[in-house]
Order: C-alpha cells, then sequence, then structure tokens
C-alpha cells in the first residue's frame, strides 16, 4: 500500500472527499515522512505532531467539508498563524505569537486544509539562509527564501505549502528542489499577515508536486474555479525566450534552452523564439532600487531597535535602502509601471512565455540560496509565473522552466504550464 | 504665555530645534490639555502621562535631534505600537501589544517625534463608530474612521496625528472637526503594520492645524524635503468640480461652492469650473466593489474565529465581500487603473482640482461617522487629497474643501492647499 505522503493534493483531496482515506491517516503518513527525513532536511520552524493529529481528528469528525479537506499544508514561516510561533526566519521574533492568523492561512483553514506546520524560511525572506538543505543532496541548498516549503513538498513531507515571493522565492527553490511552484499575479492571494518586505512586489505563492495541484489549492483558496485545469486543451503557442539575463544561464540550462523548442514543437506546441524589447533589459536593476527602498521602511521598526541582530547582507540592504531618494524610487516605479504595459505587447500572439527559472541546478554549500536573477523581472512586472520541472542537471540534481503570462491571466498559465509538464 | 499646545508643528519644531523649548515642557501643556478636554471628547484609546513624560525628557537628554524632535503625535489605535496595546477599535484584540512599530511610527520615532498616546478608530477604520466626540460639538460625530486624530489635532490636544484613509478616514474627519487632513498619493508613506482592510486603497496619512505642518510631518518621515512648503509660490490654476456626487452635497456646500470660485479669482488663482468625464461616475460603486472583495480577505481570521464580535455593518460588508466573484472584482480593478490614467488628463492645464470634502457640516449624534460619498473615488484613483478648512456651517461646525492633484503630484497639491488656506 502507498504511504499516502507519496500523493499530490488532486489525488488526496479526490479520496478524502470521497471518504476513501481520512485525514488522520494522511497526516499520520506525512508525520512518519517527517520524521524519517526531517533530521536531515530541516525543513520546518515549528511542527507540534500531537497538534496535527488532533486538528487531523477535529477534520475528520466535522460537518462541512471545504475543498482541501484535511490536506496538510505548510505554512513559510513568514506568514502569521495564530496557533504555532512565527519568527520570521530571525531571532528577534523567536517565539513570537502572532494574534491572528494571516488571511491567505484563515482562507486555507476555512477550506479545511490542515495547518501542518512552519516552514523555514531565510531571514524576513531575505538572503541570509535558513537551515534547510536541498532534498536531492545535503550539501546544496534548497534554494530560499520559501526554503522549507520547497524542501518539505519536494521530499513528500507534505502535498501542499504556502510561500511568498519578493524577488524569486517560490520560483526558485521550486526550481531546485524539483517541484511544482506558482508564484500568482501580484494580489491575487491577500497577503495580509505575511511580514511585509516589499509593498510593490511580495506575493504569496504555492508549492505542490504538479501543476494541476497548485492549481487546485489557489482555485479553492479565491473561489476562482477558472483556475482548475480543464479536463482537455489545446496545444499552446508559446515564446521560448532567454531574456536580457541569458549571460548568467549556466550550461546546463543553455543545453535545457537548446533542446527545448523541438520537444514542445514535437509534442504539438507553436514555437517561436522571442526577444524582449530592449527596454526591459534594465528592469531588473529597477527591482533592486525598490525593493531597497521599500525593504528600508518595512523593517524600519527591526533596524531602529534591533539593528545589531540583523545579518548580512540584510542589514547593509537596509542601509542602502535609506539612501536610495524618493525621485530615484518613483521613477524606477514609473518605469515598472510601463514594463507592465509592454508585458502585455510581448505577449501579443502568445499564451505564455518559456524562460529560465533559475541559472542552473542548486548550487553546492548552504550559505547562499542561490541567485534569483531569472526571476525578479517577473517580479516586478507582477506576472504569474509557474515552476515547471524539467529533468536533471549534470550533478543529478533537478532544473525547471518558468512558464510566465500576462498579468491576471493566471488560468492559462496553469494551463500552458500542465501542458507543458506531461509534454 | 501661551500655552504650547496651542502652537502647530511648524512653529514647535522651530523652537524645540532651537531650544527654546523642550519636549517635556510642551508634553507637559499637551497633557494638560488632554486632562481638561478628553472627558468630553475621548479621542484617545490609550495614553499614559508619566510614560510621555519620561520619553520626552529622554529626547530632552538624548544627542541627536531629528527633523521632528519632541513633536507630540498621535498615532491611530489602526496602527501597530510596540509600546503601547493596539486595539484596532475592537474588543477581539483588547489588550493586544503589537511585537514591532508600524514602519512610520518607527520612521517617526526616528525623526524624534513622541509617540504621544493611540487615537481612538471606528472598529478595524470600518464604520462601526468610536466613542470620540466632536470637539466643536460634543452631540456631533468628529468623523471617521480616523475620529480621535482628527479630533486630538482640533482640540489641540496635539500639533500631529496619523490617520489612515480608506474611503474618506482622513479628508471627513478633518472637515467635521475643522483641521488639516492629508492623504498622501497610495504609497507615499509605508503601511507595513497598519491593520490592513483593503490592499488596494488602505493609505497612510496625517492631521495638523495647517498645510505646512502637514507637509513637513511627511517631509519628514519620507526625507522628501520637495513636500515642504516653499517661501513663494505662484498663483495656482484650479479646476473647481462638484463631482458627479453632487446631489449628496447639502446647502452648505453648495453656497460654499457658489463663492468660492469668485474667492478665489480675486486672491488672484486662475479658476475654471470643470466636469469629470462620464467614465468617472462608475468608480464611487467600483470602490465598494473592491473595498468589499478585499475587506472580506484581509479580516478572514476575525470573521472566522470572533464572526460574533464583529459589529453591523462590518459583518455584512465581510459577508457581501464574499459573494463578488473574482471577475467581478478583476473588472473593477481593471477600471480603477483606468481611471488613474484618465486622471492625468483632467488635471491636464491644472495644478490641483478643489472639490467637496464632504456633504457638510458633521451631521448631529455618535450614531454614525458620516458620508464618505465625496473622498471613496479619490481614495480608488490613488490621488493626494487635502482638506483646506472653509468657514462654518449654518450649526456653526466647520467646513472643509478638498484639494486634489495627481498621483505621485504631492508637493505640488500641498503648495496649492496652502495658496488656498491663506487665500
Amino acid at each position: 500500500m502507498t504511504s499516502l505522503n507519496e500523493l499530490g493534493a488532486a489525488a488526496l483531496v479526490a479520496r478524502l472527499a470521497r471518504g476513501e482515506i481520512t485525514a488522520e491517516r494522511l497526516a499520520r503518513d506525512c508525520l512518519a515522512r517527517v520524521e524519517l527525513r526531517e533530521p536531515a532536511l530541516r525543513a520546518f520552524a515549528r511542527i507540534e505532531p500531537e497538534r496535527v493529529l488532533e486538528a487531523a481528528r477535529a477534520l475528520d469528525r466535522g460537518g462541512a467539508r471545504g475543498p482541501l479537506y484535511g490536506l496538510p499544508l505548510g505554512v513559510k514561516d513568514i506568514i502569521d498563524t495564530f496557533d504555532l510561533p512565527t519568527e520570521y526566519g530571525s531571532p528577534i521574533y523567536a517565539g513570537h505569537r502572532p494574534a491572528a492568523d494571516a488571511a491567505c492561512v484563515a482562507l486555507a483553514r476555512g477550506a479545511g486544509a490542515l495547518v501542518f506546520g512552519k516552514t523555514a524560511s531565510t531571514e524576513f525572506a531575505t538572503h541570509p539562509p535558513g537551515p534547510t538543505t536541498n532534498p536531492h543532496n545535503p550539501a546544496h541548498t534548497p534554494g530560499g527564501s520559501s526554503s522549507g516549503s520547497a524542501a518539505a513538498v519536494a521530499d513528500r513531507m507534505l502535498p501542499l505549502a504556502l510561500g511568498t515571493q519578493t524577488g524569486g522565492s517560490v520560483i526558485r527553490p521550486a526550481a531546485f528542489c524539483g517541484v511544482v511552484g506558482y508564484k500568482p499575479s501580484f494580489g491575487l492571494l491577500p497577503r495580509t499577515g505575511v511580514k511585509a518586505i516589499s509593498d510593490s512586489f511580495d506575493t504569496v505563492g504555492v508549492f505542490a508536486r504538479a501543476v494541476e495541484d497548485a492549481a487546485l489549492a489557489v482555485a479553492a483558496l479565491t473561489g476562482r474555479e477558472a483556475l482548475r485545469i480543464p479536463a482537455s486543451l489545446n496545444a499552446p503557442r508559446l515564446g521560448v525566450c532567454r531574456t536580457p539575463q541569458w549571460p548568467a544561464a549556466l550550461p546546463e540550462t543553455r543545453k535545457l534552452f537548446d533542446e527545448l523548442p523541438g520537444r514542445l514543437v514535437r509534442a504539438g506546441a507553436r514555437v517561436e523564439a522571442l526577444e524582449l524589447p530592449a527596454a526591459f533589459a534594465p528592469l531588473a536593476e529597477l527591482h533592486g532600487t525598490i525593493w531597497d527602498y521599500e525593504i528600508a521602511r518595512c523593517l524600519a521598526d527591526e533596524y531602529r531597535r534591533h539593528g545589531g541582530r540583523l545579518r548580512e547582507p540584510l542589514r547593509s540592504q537596509l542601509e542602502r535602502g535609506r539612501t536610495v531618494s524618493g525621485e530615484a524610487y518613483d521613477a524606477a516605479r514609473r518605469a515598472a509601471r510601463e514594463g507592465r504595459r509592454m508585458l502585455e505587447d510581448v505577449l501579443n500572439g502568445f499564451d505564455a512565455l518559456v524562460v529560465p527559472a533559475a541559472p542552473g541546478e542548486a548550487p553546492e554549500g548552504l550559505a547562499s540560496t542561490g541567485d534569483s536573477v531569472f526571476n525578479r523581472v517577473w517580479t516586478l512586472l507582477h506576472a504569474p509565473c509557474v515552476n515547471v520541472p524539467a529533468g536533471r542537471g549534470p550533478s543529478g540534481l533537478p532544473l525547471g522552466i518558468q512558464v510566465v503570462g500576462r498579468i491576471g491571466d493566471d488560468a492559462r498559465v496553469l494551463a500552458c504550464a500542465h501542458w507543458i509538464e506531461l509534454s
């Protein structure tokens, strides 16, 4: 008999709804996997097994069963939970107990999900890494900042986890860990109760084993049934785009993108190579201008009262952000708005773009979570992005490709990602 | 000798900086006024006089003196403070102690301001009123939701207070209490640590006795020196606009707007009557669609775990918000974005618009904080707005006019408001 922790969210939701399995049995299987693997993986900031089982039994006894009934959900520790400590990856918040659930957690509980534990984050979802290792090789980073969410889902501890992305914090760890990561259009999931590090960019996203699982989860959280993957799909019109960041691509990504168009065409897609207009080139740097300015405001209290407890390079980023002028910030935001309009034109005639998700495999070492160079521009543009696992690199670690679409056109992007996943 | 609580922020900052007065003496004068008037006004959710004096003495002893050194600041109780309870106007949060200062409070403390107390808010900055009365007549509402901030500044308890606006929660109480209220362009002041009720609209603003005081405060909080009122100003080009909401204007506002163009022209302004294009008419209703949808998400935890402790009409609003479809919400947001672009065209050839701030005087009774009908569209449009006191109505209560400008063009709007204030 398969351990239930091996199954994806869609398969589990169906079995739970039909009463073939209980939330408690599923939770036990997930907990068994956690017990086995957590010492190496360090994916959790907090997990309380007795509380998990108690909550599972309460769900099994409960009457009304929501669309995520019984589904174990990891919650990145940058997201508030009223019943579990939330430490934002920082010693400043050791033992911190928020008064309320974040909105996304409240919606998940309202849909019947089982909050399983808090997953490890980098410090305030920025650069200083957490303790988590890559499930495919513990000497490598899992990526970040949603390190624990990506690793726990990839390692089959959990079918589903919440993360956040401000630079590349959903797509990059998904690529490095070999799972689906879905960063919705900016604002699709509410971010109330998520520790803010950028008002312009902070976006709640999800990790799952397959695109349909991620789509199902966000459909349930938002009540947007149109996000679910339809039963039949037309072959998509895809623009394969190396982006102005291409010089950062490692050999494994170059090889992947050499082979990708042929693979997609053979599967039936209409594929064109696409170059972004020159006006996109400065956006990566402007992401930094906006983020530096905003994070210096968002963490103004932490810097003022606890500055000595902030690790590098976060502390330097806050100091840099205090020197960005209002004029430079305003100009960067204007350029970002203009970029969002240009994205409409770029996508004219395409269902989605296919771009690199990361430079290559997860780098060795835990001192850095890797480079978000292929993610920052899409975050700035507020575009929906999905990481689709795409084979292995020279060290046997996962590679991913990133599917990107129009702002607000998440259903189409998910459908394309699902099509590519199966192709 | 004048009691120092009678002076405005600019005059106080100058005297404090020159060492002519101490922060402690100023704090004592403000506390004396609070002692005298608070029983009737009920402007504060929390004030701890001993702590205020201790903080004032610490500032007087301190070395580096910021641009707001020693200035007593009221903080709306929807805004987190690490050292004072923050109850969001709701019994759900009785005694709640946030772990951190909101960003705007941390910036204010960093600039040397003295956090004086928490000012009363309506429930979660929505409709159910707080206890505050109008300083000009305790039988009338002070307006809301930033009721305590407006009343405390108007009553000369404080020179400066922070508020927030999602519908009309800065401009309306400023008009009803006869003070300057400044709602900056969306995003100018950071909102981290402000209890969220609408990701699209929540905006931090300030109350002060004069436009130059409000400008000085926001210049200090943002480091944007350009916001300060310049020493000399050209007469502005103003569009006087009755707006599609004009049927809600009461006789005193009709009279005010009959006389206003002549008054402005005599003072030297170039004035034209202006009608908004028909496309602006639906925006007021779309504000409701977006807000209902978003507040139902923002307060999802409070609704799920404490629904019975939410007062009407808030509870009904949350239920209504759960029924707004994703499609209706998306369409409303698209129209709002389009409206922001149209506002650019409307302002072509003008420095600012002059529009009603409220239907008329503050209504009698404390069961409602009045109607935000003349504010919601400008909040949706993200435009900077300033309430300028403009005489009295038939009951002897204050009237205001609202100066509105281009998104991000706050310096010009403040300069126009200052010019109008003096005209």
